[in-house]
């Protein structure tokens, strides 16, 4: 480490040093202190090491949540290696292409994945080494295996801006795009929410996200920051939720339409304590935050951010101006450009774009990619945006060249979801939009035009696409027209069809 | 800007767009909203790039508290110039030495400096421009002068690690060291200050601490970045604190002895309403802390930090482990060394080192010193202490080397004191070592041994220091001896002398 250096596993040491005796983790009923929790960490990066894994080298992850994922958070940390967390509900020929793209020396399965994974061990030279989240199982060592030592590490050589995760965000050119997050932009990110939520040692999260998605990452990442306690849900489970929030007093959670309608609804029935929620985030309907808000006293966030700037850059309670995306927080410049990357004026609509250390450290392997994202030293979002008088900021839509779709929290391009249905030999012209949904917050739109005289089932459509792609990506609605409009130069009139279609 | 920069001017700014109309400055009957500020701000910073200064050049300034000297902070982030402000209570000899060591473009004084660094704008040929804090005098342009223009300035071209601060520390050897702060050290100790202080834009700091130390200039940065109210004080004045507490609500202050004591003293008769207090920072004995705590409802939290880590970087409510100096906060790594530079474990005294982005970029000219100072990639901070089994750190002293004393929070190195009296042709050996004092925290006190036969009155030898260096490194208490206990190698055995002499 050198002088100006500070990295995710300092926060795990420090909590040691100052929390020892505190709980810091919660799986089921495996409870862990902070101590403990270094120690597993310890190890684990000590396996790594004995393995041969060297700063900088990647590690992929194909798991539901678990603890033995944190560790390997931990561990990568300690050592300077990077997470590669695959999203396991893709497509395996998606999963194959995000674990080619970012070439992990080691692998490590879920046992539900681990039959998916196989094949992929013996096609890539660059995997040296496979274990499992559980058990030994075939070529998967046991993850316990990789424990077996005692923990000690030389001096780590990490840097303070070094690479720590590579998130596979959604493919706009039909590719998913691995979005690297350094140490400093997710250090960063926990001090401006740790400022803005008012969270210390006594902060508890409620992690219900899956670990691949910043989302859940980064605030696990937050309340481990502020010392405080993290509960892991291997998945979503509304009874669950209702019950933790009670014993376990959780003061914290970041969700996805429905997830928190489903947890008020349950409640209905169990009439847990839900009392010592403060601080909820996410993307939800007013009925839902008020319900929320009366129920628990806690306040309800609204908020903007991507994998690519390390979590939210605007923030504001969600009733403070209600529809706006909130104002830019303490750490990152916000701003909105018009085509030529000039400023626009307040109430003026234009690309959404962001600088400061927040950013991320580009997209992985993509240098052309890069190029273009960060011309004139700003991140261009590819999200629109445009500031009222007061400095909140309303989010717009995508970009028309990266209209994106946020199915409960999921990305999916258009793009994507019409290259495959126009592999369907009926279909001549296709154009997927978002469309608001009560209970996924938006959902997928396919507004097709069939070949000359074909038939063909909305619910027949439907199943092709989900038959080659991750299933959150099949279209909820299809409507057939007799053509789609056009731009002058030919290509799909986006704003147009979304005006037809988009309610 | 490049892409993962952000300056201190950058939150100017987000202040002026999200809470343009609310009150951000106050000084006498003086109040500016925060968009007045950004202006005024930018009209300084354009009246400095019309004089030539450009990235990295320095700006001087000897003068008290004033909302112009907050504006310069504002313009120099804006312009990417680094500030230089020089303590008015040295002397004028190392007012000069300051000067001399920082050599700045341009020089700001207050009017009761102007015929103190008048000589100095003549002496020395890198100050290009003089310019008084008010009115036109002499060589001494007015500030209103520089400020008579449009404030529209070209793209700033700051960097996120830039030097934006050089505060001249006491001088182990003899002379100040200028250590050199960046806006992200500065920066991330905003953030952590908010975080631990739960500090928004309710938050309102009563700055009666002179701007040309950290603890003043900290706060103020701490409260600006949270988006709050500043109250700037020309100086300490009991009178005006309380009023000002109960008229605007004041959160939060730093102090130095005895600033509370007074306050609650004089609130006595006065009997403002100072309920709004939520935290005041600083060093008090437990009466005080408890007499603040009982009658406002507000934590009295400890600290411990220097200018050469921009700040505090461990912190605790006074009274959850009363005596200890808190425990490391959230971004910087705090460790405890022996000798030879490796960790000891808790319980052992060592010297206190810190790591991470929080450490100044080094002493200004002093490349050796930084070398030593840096060693092995961690900041030696000078200062012993040792760290308890949960985490706490306990300040024991200065490393023997660079023994301080603070009377007052002043910085006052021994040596410095010592090569004074041996000036005195009666003395013949001394050593000066600090007391406890119960009005300014710290007192200093020498130990001398006069030359074979001589008769020096205490008083006499208090008024020779005074006459020599800053009124406020004169010794408060005189004790002759026969002799100093002296070390294997011939040195004063500093340890025995406080062990005799310090209580």
């Amino acid at each position: 480490m050198g002088l100006y250096d500070f990295s995710i596993y300092n926060v795990i040491e420090r909590n040691a040093r100052i929390f020892g005796d505190r709980t810091g983790w919660i799986f089921g009923e495996e409870k862990l202190t902070h101590r403990e929790f270094l120690n597993r960490v310890d190890r684990v990066a000590k396996g790594l090491l004995d393995r041969g894994l060297k700063r900088g080298d990647r590690i992929g992850i194909l798991a539901q949540n678990s603890l033995e994922f944190v560790y390997l958070y931990g561990a990568a940390a300690r050592i300077g290696a990077i997470m590669l967390p695959v999203n396991w509900r893709l497509q395996a020929e998606e999963v194959e292409y995000c674990i080619k793209d970012g070439e992990p020396s080691i692998m490590f399965a879920g046992p539900e994945f681990q039959a998916q994974v196989d094949p992929l061990v013996e096609k890539f030279d660059f995997i040296k080494h496979a274990f499992s989240m559980a058990r030994a199982e075939g070529k998967f060592a046991s993850f316990s295996e990789l424990m077996d030592n005692d923990g000690h590490c030389p001096e780590p050589e990490v840097r303070f801006d070094d690479a720590y995760v590579i998130i596979h965000t959604a493919a706009i050119a039909g590719k998913p795009r691995g979005a690297t997050l350094s140490h400093m932009g997710l250090l960063l990110s926990n001090l401006q929410v740790m400022a803005l939520w008012h969270m210390g040692s006594n902060a508890c999260n409620l992690g219900m996200l899956p670990l691949f998605h910043l989302a859940g990452l980064g605030t696990m990442l937050n309340v481990m920051h502020a010392g405080g306690k993290n509960i892991v849900l291997a998945k979503f489970d509304a009874d669950a939720a209702c019950r933790l929030i009670e014993s376990e007093k959780v003061t914290v959670f970041v969700e996805f339409p429905p997830m928190l309608q489903t947890i008020l609804d349950r409640n209905e029935e169990l009439g847990c304590d839900l009392s010592s929620l403060e601080v909820v985030g996410g993307l939800e309907m007013p009925d839902t935050v008020n319900r929320f808000e009366q129920a628990t006293g806690g306040k309800f966030w609204i908020a903007f951010g991507q994998s690519e700037t390390s979590g939210f850059v605007t923030f504001a309670p969600y009733n403070e101006r209600l529809g706006s995306a909130g104002v830019p927080a303490y750490i990152a410049d916000v701003a909105i450009v018009d085509e030529r990357g000039e400023p626009v004026e307040p109430g003026q609509q234009g690309e959404i774009v962001v600088r400061g250390p927040l950013v991320f450290k580009g997209y992985w392997n993509l240098p052309q990619d890069n190029e273009r994202t960060f011309r004139g030293d700003w991140h261009h979002t590819g999200d629109m945006g445009r500031f009222d008088q007061d400095g909140y900021m309303w989010y717009m839509g995508r970009m028309p060249e990266k209209e994106l779709i946020k199915p409960g929290g999921e990305n999916v391009y258009p793009a994507e979801v019409e290259g495959v249905i126009l592999e369907h030999p009926l279909v001549e012209d296709v154009s997927v939009i978002g469309v608001p949904d009560e209970k996924w917050g938006e959902a997928i739109k396919a507004v097709c035009v069939l070949k000359a005289g074909a038939n063909l089932p909305e619910a027949e459509l439907i199943e092709f696409v989900a038959s080659k792609i991750a299933r959150f990506k099949k279209p909820k609605h299809v409507v057939y027209v007799a053509g789609l409009p056009k731009t002058n130069d030919g290509a799909t009139d986006r704003v147009r069809v979304k005006a037809e279609h988009g309610a």
